[in-house]
């Protein structure tokens, strides 16, 4: 059996034992530790001296570097290999319904390179992408591309399955790192690179016969992350020479970080170096293939954008082999977030995750970056505080220049992205826990139920809030903030008659608002010639001081400079003490049946027993709603 | 209304507005476009006219940089933030069950610093923080830290919150960011750094009087990354200019990446920017606190520690507010697999992974880096292929050197981390699907069922996998696989009587392995004098050519150079000619009393129709597995 000759030690392994031994050095004890407050860190029983730093297993210096210099200016190429890499990655790969899905969605974004399957390792491939050329569902400006092994009959079946496509990228690739050639095939760097140039110029043989096809290449360096890049830009040197791309048919040399195995500074080192020493480098399209073991694939790429990447191949929304392809979605939107236009159409982020996680049959995270539910959300108090702040500062800056509010320059504390932008909307911004400030109720007042509270108001009601929300240890929804509200400021009785009590009533919960000493029943008021006293005669309906007493209508008339002065001094003959300490109102909404709402800061009582306590009223009318808010007042005092 | 005075614009709205539209120039049609194959990217309808680069929101320019050529050398000092950031950032915040078992959580992986709560806002936070002191749960060695913003009643709240703790660091904070400066706070340079340093005093002040507890600080410049670099110097030596730390009693300054706003290489320069310019520098611990609005908080803290950051602030498993704190498990994992002790530990990653769950009450995703479900699944061929190559290798490597396997240096293809230290094992790694190519199949059947395959017989045996993968579309389980296996090499009838029928009985599915002409029910091998030919007697139990045939018993014999040669000459007493092409044999497992499992290759037929095609054998005999394996083929022809 052939295995029994795998029983060999190679050399990697030498090397790799000898040099782990002895990187143990930056772990050594003895060692000044950290900077540190009250007690270090301790060592751990986590066996690192098993593992080799990258700088061991691939020694690389690069400090000719430009590319941190740099920044990005412009939306690379992409390419989606969803269709290949995602597909091959899943648990239950998709049906060719979930595939023709996946290629609409892809399409409609505007990809213009889409990496179409592995046809001659999979029939099921295969088949899609027959379907594809035979149905012409590949648009003109569209380019499929299809990956193979560098390997004969492999490249020939490639050939077959592209009959009568217009066009498409040959992607062939090989494995070329230290671990590889020494672990998995065992052949010296020469005859790693003439697998590649073997597979090169047998495209080049089969080209001649594929009629009608405008075929472009791409090569891969599989493995590139643990390849020495000097051996790295032989290959692909070797491969240019026989493919001899030019500048109007160029070819793309793409570079996988198969594996993440550096910082991504180190990668965009690799990369800018392979940049800086390939042949006929305006005739080749460079490409990076970044996944994200070490969590930075995103970082890798942008990075690598800078030192000279100009294509990038990625899934939406970073699906691919164990921990993913880098994320076309993230990639696009940070463009879009420093001004560039990524060329694709990301305005409908919903959608796509949608269609993503039904193609994938895989949900993605609740804070994946600019998808997931909760990344648009604030649940810190002074976060909340601040983008309030913000979109109101927004608002204000794009009215006094007379812009369009959607197309004024977003800049927004805690919200890189307007959420609009990518199909989102305000509604899940703000949400309210037993962490959350002021700030977040505030807002959930103001956008879902017009009402703008005065700041002191808010540190009022907050503590009925933060006092649920201890109690409750739950999100406060809208729904309980309102509820909240309403039981504390508004506690109408059921069948009251005015519009106002009508509007609570859409709202209302049977089991709250039932409270109160007054009700306002009626009210007139007059005033007389220019600049007279304002007349007020009002019918409340009067529960009195006891809880069980039956409530009493009583008439009351008061006299004033206007008509809050005039019902504060009818309050007298209930025997009630009120003086006004501040008061504002605005419109709920546009037009004119729009609702008013009045806050009103009052101080209850004789002076030495007095309570400063806000009260609120709704009504069609200002003056019935300021009145209102003044009963709200007095009836808090006695609950 | 105090609201009505937020409408004035501000100036950091004309400064980005004008920017905003004048970076338009980068995505000019005009441009020459990026190299491309076939056809270009186009324009989108994505409003990036809106959005203001980096660069023209903050410009800062470092080319003095020196931290690309370092690399990280030990672990960074961990702060946990996930009681505080992580909890404020939960649809339901932890209880105090869930905090507690949270709190064990990072005290058994051996984090010394544990940022406990915002007491002064929450008072959840606040018991929590009491039950802590009081019930004395707080190891000698461990320090906790509690935030406050830099204001008067909160920092006072945060003083009385701990009473009685033995250590413990106040991390006030205020908003540093130009855009947070004009917008949120609407004061000056001088302004905002006079909060904090007044700030700074209340808490010395506060110090004087907190008996008994050893009161360290931290100061956080917050949304640092929207601050000019200068002025956020300013601001901490400012604050440190009244703390006044010395090198045995040091202060943090923290730099929160409360929005990520730029490439982490830009993030980096920052970093040593204030890492080189901060006043007392050896009294300082200098920290980062990254979010993950761009994917790339992971590459921000080891970049950030490249330039010089002492300690980093994160959660486990990246939680925290809208895209989550930078991960303090990938983190500690990627110092890991570069041979760095992370110094917690991350030996039990599904155990870390259950209870972060249990407390946020979010999964995370599939494919988060070493945590995820598919994180150490390879569904590839050619990865499967290079994994078992490896796998091999390092073992053979191991017994090479005389080394215990389990701390033997880790270099296997597609696998930066050996999933054994982290609490993983190797049943998840091969998985096969439609995509899969040989190498997978043949794992699993190695691994799970202790047959290794010829390599000529895995790719025979492939080919019915794959027919098997592309009919159903479905990942293709080890059951399977072992299914597929035993109806095509090993259709035993029930009722066998061998031990090897019991073994082959132990997995059977009723539904398949009846199928077959010949059955071997008895056999005798004698050998004569030394040298001499070997005569073979059996039985065999014979269906004929026809599926509907009554089997018969007959009784055959044969001699040979050996059992087998012995065997093939006793076949033709049932008209069947048989060539031996290949053959191998092996244990499977080890002891007297293992079984043995034969591979054979034969020409089965006259010369014109001859076919080739392997069989196998499964018996305690080693003659009568290879006999069986020989009935294997021929059945198989007859198929």
């Amino acid at each position: 059996m052939d295995q029994q000759s795998d029983r060999n030690t190679s050399s990697v392994f030498d090397l790799a034992a000898r040099v782990a031994v002895s990187n143990g050095g930056n772990n050594d004890p003895l060692l000044p530790p950290a900077r540190y407050l009250g007690c270090p860190q301790r060592p751990s029983n986590m066996p690192y001296h098993k593992y080799a730093s990258f700088a061991m297993q691939v020694p690389f210096d690069y400090p000719e570097r430009t590319w941190p210099n740099k920044t990005i200016q412009r939306a690379p190429r992409w390419c989606s290999v969803d269709l290949r890499d995602g597909n091959q990655a899943l648990v239950n790969p998709m049906d060719s319904e979930r595939k023709l899905r996946m290629w609409n969605l892809l399409v409609d974004m505007g990809y213009k390179e889409i990496e179409v399957g592995f046809p001659s390792a999979s029939q099921t491939d295969y088949d899609f992408i027959r379907m594809l050329i035979e149905r012409e569902l590949i648009p003109q400006d569209v380019t499929i591309a299809v990956l193979t092994q560098a390997r004969e009959h492999l490249i020939r079946r490639t050939y077959e399955c592209l009959q009568g496509a217009k066009r498409a990228v040959v992607h062939f690739y090989n494995s070329v790192s230290v671990l590889q050639r020494e672990v998995v095939f065992r052949k010296d760097k020469a005859a790693i690179t003439k697998l590649a140039t073997d597979a090169a110029h047998l495209c080049k043989e089969l080209e001649a016969d594929a009629h009608g096809t405008e075929i472009f290449y791409e090569y891969s360096p599989e493995s590139f992350t643990g390849t020495e890049p000097d051996y790295a830009v032989e290959v692909c040197n070797a491969v240019i020479d026989v493919i001899q791309p030019t500048v109007e048919h160029p070819m793309i040399i793409n570079l996988p970080a198969t594996v993440e195995m550096t910082t991504p500074n180190v990668f965009a080192d690799q990369v800018e170096y392979v940049s800086t020493h390939l042949k006929n480098r305006d005739a080749v399209v460079l490409s990076l293939h970044p996944h994200n073991d070490e969590g930075m694939a995103v970082a890798a790429a942008e990075l690598g954008i800078l030192a000279g990447a100009d294509r990038i191949e990625g899934c939406l929304l970073g699906n691919g082999e164990r921990t993913g392809n880098v994320d076309l979605v993230t990639l696009g939107l940070n463009l879009l977030t420093q001004g560039i236009d990524p060329q694709v159409d990301l305005s409908n982020v919903p959608n796509i995750r949608k269609t993503v996680e039904y193609c994938n049959q895989i949900r993605i995270a609740e804070r994946h970056p600019y998808a997931g539910n909760f990344v648009f959300t604030a649940f810190s108090g002074s976060h909340q505080d601040a983008i309030k702040k913000g979109l109101e500062a927004r608002q204000a800056a794009a009215e006094h220049d007379n812009a369009q509010l959607d197309n004024y320059v977003w800049l927004v504390p805690y919200l890189p992205i307007d959420p609009k932008d990518v199909g989102s909307n305000y509604e899940a911004i703000i949400r309210v826990n037993s962490q959350s400030g002021k700030g977040g109720m505030a807002y959930l007042l103001k956008a879902n139920h017009n009402l703008d509270l005065p700041k002191r108001l808010q540190v009022e009601f907050d503590k009925i809030v933060q006092h649920y929300a201890d109690s409750t240890k739950k999100e406060v929804k809208d729904e309980d903030i309102w509820r909240l509200f309403k039981d504390e400021y508004l506690p109408i009785e059921s069948g009251g008659q005015t519009d106002a009590s009508a509007f609570v009533a859409d709202h209302e919960d049977a089991s709250l608002c039932q409270w109160g000493r007054l009700k306002l029943l009626k009210v007139s008021v007059s005033s007389g010639e220019d600049g007279s006293d304002t007349v007020l005669k009002a019918t409340v309906l009067d529960r009195g001081l006891s809880a069980d007493a039956q409530p009493v209508e009583r008439k009351i008339n008061g006299i004033g400079n206007g008509p809050i002065a005039a019902f504060l001094n009818a309050l007298h003959a209930l025997d009630i003490t009120v003086s006004v300490m501040d008061y504002a109102e605005h419109a709920m909404g546009t037009g004119t049946d729009a609702m008013a709402a009045s806050y009103v800061e009052c101080e209850i009582g004789e002076e030495s027993a007095a309570q400063v306590i806000w009260g609120v009223g709704i009504d069609s009318s200002i003056t019935t709603s300021s009145l209102k808010a003044i009963i709200s007042a007095i009836n808090r005092t006695m609950r």
